[in-house]
């Protein structure tokens, strides 16, 4: 390196999204963005800085968070957003008047962990939430759970499950048991049941919770009920008999399933499982987990719930809602892990062959033909030679290359070549379009 | 406010996007990259958080910058990215074998500067960039004007233009002035133009760049000339005669309002405007501005060229390019001025009310039939009174309102209400998409 020069790097834990990543994620927030919308849910968006007192909260400390914390310029103690809930919270609170309720919201933006990189984790990501607030109406529940589904709908993936659970359930459970009052201590240890097996969780529950083996070995053969949603439920049914929580999750789930049957869902995508329990204080009722069927060890890449009281920290309204997180980052892993995220750098299909640079302003005019047809094509600028710019075609990912000379302007034609197969043909320009549209939609 | 709540604010110049704001922003961004992609750019991204030198290079100060700038959990000297292009000169450098050239990429993303808040300047904002490196051909500066046409068109706007000129060509003239040693002095003063007027440039120049008055004349003679773009070129032709760079700007000039006129570009839209310098020393060819044209008082909202080298700081390999950014918060602010911002809160224009909470399938039921239709629908989660419902319809910025109890669901029909003009209707559920449709297409 040439001295003088500064050398070009980014952060440890933060990465540069080269187009591939850039396009794969592009498309995850667009499609969500869409499914949020169609929905009725409207953006908002916050900003990366905030009053760290705002972010932190009065229980938590610095490095709960991992905050990005610092002094700006005006002596203000700041810090980079480390989620979009507080914002929303925080949000909520100062706007309440203006956006009256129930009001759903969808927030994309980018947040930022000092965490440790050793994991392969980023230290910057993309979330993509959508919530309902102002409500505790079990439709909100329902729809959030319909969101969830046309969304991986919607990205392409025929194989999911959406595995629900209701904590009135398990605090009904926990009630009957005995155990109501040690509740946090009892579902952080049954989180773990993936992590250090059952005997592992009789053993935590006990030193933590001061449950019982008996008590215990009751939790886990109530989370470990498999079959339909309703054959669950009806066998908790008489479980929870005489608990009004547990009763009131009951129906609610009850509610739930007969409202995903009626949509039609189909049935394969959606399940109840009494084992999640997600998180500890925030959730209080339906709860969402999203797993892929071809990579489940990745983990759920969209969680949700409901919660009692999203704001009070900021406000004494009482704020209820629903809602649930994209893991957009965790999702193009995913996608990265399956082979699935395409390695062409471009967005178009078609790039037009500089073949004469006289004729620039004949190659920039079929560009805005096939465009304003919605087909996105690309006008090489260089009058290089053809094999150069095929060689720029086909590294960059382009389908078709348009080439067009003396004889092609004479004759009214254009060849298209494929960049696949390098078959090769010529179409008179009026029909172009249509050859040219009926080929991508045969890929 | 009661005790122990955390005041609900942001840090003075952040703000946040409320829907009818946030929708208009995401309007504007997904419009722009629809354009940047049929042109064939791809997106990319860069971390939020830098090294310091990287975004100060060797000359800038950190006020110069006006940089959030702080010291991270690791001791490293970081800042927040103040643009987007010093992070892409950065990207090119760290990631020049594996892009290739030409490349063409769009950016979109925040950026933040501590500026004064007192000019109503926000300290965070967005911006979307596009630019082609690797290559001075001078389709790719004609390419860019297209993208500008293009970009405000499929915005909506029927009244823009954008003003081009080459930097060629003003160096040209101060070379046969005898200015060329004072090139960026004599420029600075002309970019006064409007604020200081013909005096105040005449006694500028004088004093900065030790022009004689009638040296100084020359060149606000030359930058007032007006007339189509052959008309001030034909003009300056002789003038230049002789400046091989002064030529070569004119020619490049002629090339692309040819192009222009081959690509069929309306002549209103594209002036050539000699008195445009924009910045001083990073440009070096042809330069764009865009003005609204029912409101130009607030500046370029879309400006741009060509430059010589991108990434010196970072490479010694040489990266010419051309580009232009689009400053979205100043079309925002600009369209909230001109009454362009839509007063919804809602992307959905149908709201289904919950007349009757036992039917609530029903009506999830008929939100999924219209959304696979692509029509925007929300169901209304609470069973409030349906005034109270119509009541939020009307607030959010719904224009039809769905109801049905009994009677409907027996006869098989769906009452429209338009919420604008109180008009309702009774539709059979097998007309209901086309109804709604071709009364969304009458709007």
């Amino acid at each position: 390196m040439s001295s003088g020069l500064i050398k070009p790097q980014t952060l440890k834990g933060f990465r540069d999204y080269l187009p591939p990543l850039a396009l794969a994620r592009e498309h995850i927030l667009e499609v969500a963005r869409q499914v949020y919308r169609s929905y009725g849910f409207t953006p908002i968006d916050t900003p990366a800085l905030e009053y760290a007192e705002i972010l932190l909260g009065k229980g938590g400390t610095e490095s709960d968070k991992q905050l990005f914390r610092f002094t700006d310029q005006g002596d203000r103690d700041v810090a980079m957003r480390f989620d979009l809930t507080v914002p929303f919270a925080r949000f909520a609170a100062q706007h309440f008047n203006e956006i009256g309720t129930p009001f759903k919201r969808y927030h994309q933006g980018t947040v930022w962990r000092g965490e440790n990189t050793q994991r392969g984790r980023y230290r910057e990501f993309m979330q993509s939430d959508f919530d309902t607030i102002g409500t505790d109406s079990n439709a909100s529940d329902i729809e959030t759970l319909l969101v969830i589904h046309d969304l991986f709908g919607a990205l392409g993936f025929d194989r999911f499950s959406i595995r629900v659970n209701n904590r009135m359930v398990l605090n009904g459970l926990l009630e009957k048991l005995g155990l109501a009052e040690r509740t946090a201590q009892v579902l952080r240890a049954l989180d773990k049941l993936h992590k250090i097996g059952r005997d592992g969780v009789i053993a935590e529950m006990g030193e933590q919770a001061g449950a019982s083996p008996e008590q215990a070995a009751r939790v886990l053969e109530f989370a470990a009920l498999t079959g339909s949603p309703h054959e669950i439920l009806d066998h908790l049914q008489p479980l929870l008999a005489g608990s009004a929580v547990g009763e009131e999750g009951i129906a609610r789930l009850r509610e739930l399933f007969n409202a995903v049957a009626t949509a039609g869902i189909a049935t394969d995508r959606v399940g109840l499982d009494v084992s999640i329990a997600r998180g500890l204080d925030y959730y209080t009722g339906t709860i969402y987990e999203t797993f892929l069927t071809d990579d489940p060890t990745i983990g759920s890449v969209c969680s949700g719930g409901r919660y009692d009281n999203l704001a009070g920290l900021f406000t004494s309204q009482k704020l209820p809602g629903v809602g649930a997180s994209l893991g957009v980052d965790r999702l193009l892993a995913a996608l990265e892990k399956l082979g699935q995220i395409s390695a062409a750098s471009t967005p178009a299909p078609v790039l037009v062959v500089l073949f004469d640079e006289s004729c620039l302003g004949q190659y920039l005019r079929i560009g805005r033909v096939l465009r304003a047809a919605g087909i996105n094509t690309e006008v090489f600028p260089d009058s290089k030679k053809v094999g150069k710019q095929l060689q720029y075609a086909d590294r960059q990912g382009f389908q078709f290359a348009l080439i067009a000379g003396s004889d092609e302007f004479q004759s009214g034609t254009w060849k298209i070549k494929d960049l696949k197969s390098g078959e090769q043909l010529s179409v008179a320009e009026a029909d172009l379009v249509s050859t040219i549209r009926s080929k991508l939609n045969s890929k």
